[in-house]
């Protein structure tokens, strides 16, 4: 297997990447931004190391073969964070090596856990950079979303094509389309957020930021005290209804602005996922208006909002949820596993995985009753193979498999077992915030040991590739010739 | 549907149990009986309703049809904890109808939670009657795991049937004979346990007592600090033993006492069960011996021990094993999941569905490699079909599901994280103890609300049926006729 193709394209990526890092510096020119430098040294670096590995790959157009996506998958959600890093280390901000790798993959991968306090009181470029890690991650994983996991069968992406075609091998022209029109779709609703944001009251600065870690739902805030610092009813709607749209399938919006409007209204994912957004809200809403006596319009924007924020991955928090009672931390941490739709930014289980589910629970109780019936599995108005429930079953095992693991490792680094579990979970679904004093919703990672912290960004990135494309390296078939 | 059958072998069981509860009066004759009128009373009871209901039913021998059979089963597990109360209630322990009915599903279902403290100070005759109904219990659930179930396709016993033939619907007078054996088995098992006891220093009584709640996993002690009362590695030794071979499949002991000695040696769920038990004790081991420089082999007696008590679903404890830092409390959290080997007394999960999902998952990866090759599932020698497959893999998705309302109801009732999540797992899994101050090995469970007591119950029981066969009845289809 030749790693030149895979050399190539991690080259042209660092290129990329080198042009987004001088956005800080540039977008910033009359505010301050003290650590300029930082940018422009780490800019250079990538852009000389992006140079030399595309010219030592050659220029010939490669096709990829599938176990090359596979390493490139890999590689790239490594090696992107890692240059990301950075700005990070070079500023003045004297962060260990461990701490501003956990940012950066913690930004790439949209999780939005974060090490760093005093984040109000931190230059403006830092504070931008974190922001653009996660909007360029939020659109890393659509375009493979979109372009690579449903050649390698895994993300589920290829439940919802029209037609099978569209994914088949000589789809690259069309890739190269639809991927024009993916970046278009998310420039514009990022836009449109920024706008939104803006409007209700927020600086240009704020709007930006926070714009770019909503519609990604990364989640990172240019506050400490996060989307709480606006107290503004508005300005948690608007973050909502984009949290939701960072939530949803992105190749549906591209095809409603095609005229197609049908698909996403039809969706039987998006509906579910809506649907489960309001319901858990209400649910929480009651519980407090009967419990505390809480203001039920007042509860209910600030349940919804959290809510979405967590089934999105997003990760902002406009109050610690943690202090509405028991029930609410439970409730918390089971929708902290949903995710959003397949094809979106979010992270997590991913709706369409429990609906299968579903199905097949539904189909087995009848199959209880009537042992030698056939029954037909329709889901989204196609029928659906076992390969697709193996591979939909596979996935959730070794996502419980990976949890316990990780959730092992970190209370043998001393956690306990609240911050073990909700951090393994918060890492795998790339949500953010944990539960308990420490990595809590008012809380932070900071005081976690490096080995933890190690241990949450190698559980990120796996989260971010869905496992499955990371395990695979580790059977012994995939390196067979 | 008739239920005329139904009612003939729930009498036929109330007059079963009449005798079980003359068993404290009789065996303490010499002893102390203060309370020997309540089981007089209670038998008396249990008698005339059976009675009436085999008159009421005919003498006419039924063939059951599938449906009555899943109410058989769900009716019987409610009817006999609910008569097996009354000891409870008409003794002078002043317990109210939740604590009694609580205790009495606690020991039918052999989950082993606990509302009593005080034990070492409680009259014989009702710590002889806890560990009978254990015993009940156990007996009962593999009888059902064998005479039962198979026809109503749940709980994978399907699986390890050496000829399809074996569970046919012909199978009744193989059955009869197979149930003697069952129960001779059970019985010999018991004895043997109950002689070691005696021989390393129980008195007769303990030794009774604790032989009749470890053969059938239930955990069910005569002292509120359970085995730790006796401080002899030898007792724990042998109780490890004896929980173990509790923990798996009693088909496999009547084929062995019948001269085929293979199948139990050579069973992979077997195999992979005891594997587990030595490799998590190991593990802890070497945690708190790295850790807290403990002694290693007075801690891998320990470790040993407490594992295949969780493991097993039986819930003895000989130390406050929560004490063992977070580590061991994470690891104690996930193997209350695994449960027993199928056809056995213990409860879980049940090993042979987490190697099937482990074939299902390697079966996915090779898949993602070689899409267009086909794969051939084994497991024990035979060729496992999608339907076995789904049919276990509705099964976990069920629990979960289950265990996340579980805990969402006992957050709602004001329990913390901790107690909500172990509480929901060690009911369901019918293992005993939970985690935390309050339900931890140290705690018990008397402090719970009622509500919550009432929610654990229910759960009890759906975890003991393997839950499909409660839930078939909720499904409309069911009740068509």
């Amino acid at each position: 297997m030749s790693i030149l193709p895979i050399v190539q394209i991690l080259g042209f990526l660092l290129i990329l990447l080198s042009f987004l890092m001088t956005l800080p510096v540039n977008l910033l020119m009359f505010g301050e931004t003290s650590d300029w430098l930082a940018f422009v040294k780490s800019a250079s670096v990538c852009f000389v190391i992006g140079v030399v590995a595309l010219s030592v790959s050659g220029r010939r157009k490669h096709a990829l073969k599938q176990r090359q996506m596979f390493m490139l998958t890999v590689s790239a959600w490594v090696i992107i964070p890692l240059f990301s890093s950075l700005p990070l280390l070079l500023s003045g901000m004297n962060l260990t090596i461990t701490d501003a790798f956990f940012e950066s993959i913690s930004g790439v991968t949209t999780t939005g856990s974060t090490v760093l306090t005093g984040l109000d009181s931190m230059p403006d470029d830092i504070l931008l950079w974190r922001s653009l890690m996660q909007w360029m991650g939020g659109i890393g994983i659509i375009g493979m979303a979109v372009a690579i996991l449903p050649f390698l069968r895994i993300g589920g992406m290829r439940l919802f094509a029209t037609e099978s075609s569209e994914w088949s091998e000589k789809v690259v022209p069309r890739t190269n389309s639809l991927a024009r029109s993916l970046v278009g779709v998310y420039l514009g609703i990022t836009l449109a957020c920024l706008l939104s944001y803006w409007l209700l009251g927020m600086t240009l600065f704020e709007a930006l930021n926070h714009a770019l870690t909503t519609v990604s739902t990364g989640g990172y805030s240019t506050s400490d005290s996060s989307m709480g610092q606006f107290e503004s009813l508005g300005i948690l709607l608007v973050a909502t209804v984009f949290m939701a749209i960072g939530g949803m399938p992105f190749f549906l919006f591209v095809r409603f602005i095609h005229g197609q409007r049908q698909p996403l209204f039809r969706d039987q994912q998006v509906r579910f996922f809506l649907v489960l957004l309001v319901a858990v809200a209400a649910m929480l809403t009651v519980y407090r208006v009967v419990n505390d006596h809480a203001d039920p319009f007042f509860t209910f924007i600030h349940a919804l909002f959290n809510v979405t924020s967590v089934v999105t991955t997003t990760g902002f928090a406009s109050t610690d949820y943690s202090m509405w009672g028991p029930f609410a931390v439970v409730i918390f941490l089971f929708i902290t596993f949903v995710g959003g739709c397949s094809g979106s930014t979010a992270g997590g289980m991913k709706i369409f995985r429990f609906q299968l589910s579903m199905l097949l629970l539904r189909e087995q109780v009848r199959r209880l009753l009537h042992p030698h019936a056939v029954f037909a599995r329709n889901y989204n108005g196609r029928v659906i193979g076992d390969d697709i429930v193996a591979s939909s079953v596979a996935f959730s095992f070794i996502f419980l498999a990976t949890l316990a693991v990780v959730t092992a490792m970190l209370g043998a680094l001393g956690l306990d077992l609240v911050t073990s579990f909700s951090g393994a979970v918060t890492a795998l679904t790339n949500v953010g915030p944990g539960l308990g004093d420490i990595i809590g919703p008012a809380g932070n990672f900071q005081s976690l040991p490096d080995a933890a912290k190690w241990v949450l960004m190698a559980t990120m990135i796996l989260g971010r590739l869905e496992l499955l494309s990371v395990f695979v390296m580790l059977s012994p078939d995939f390196w067979r010739s």
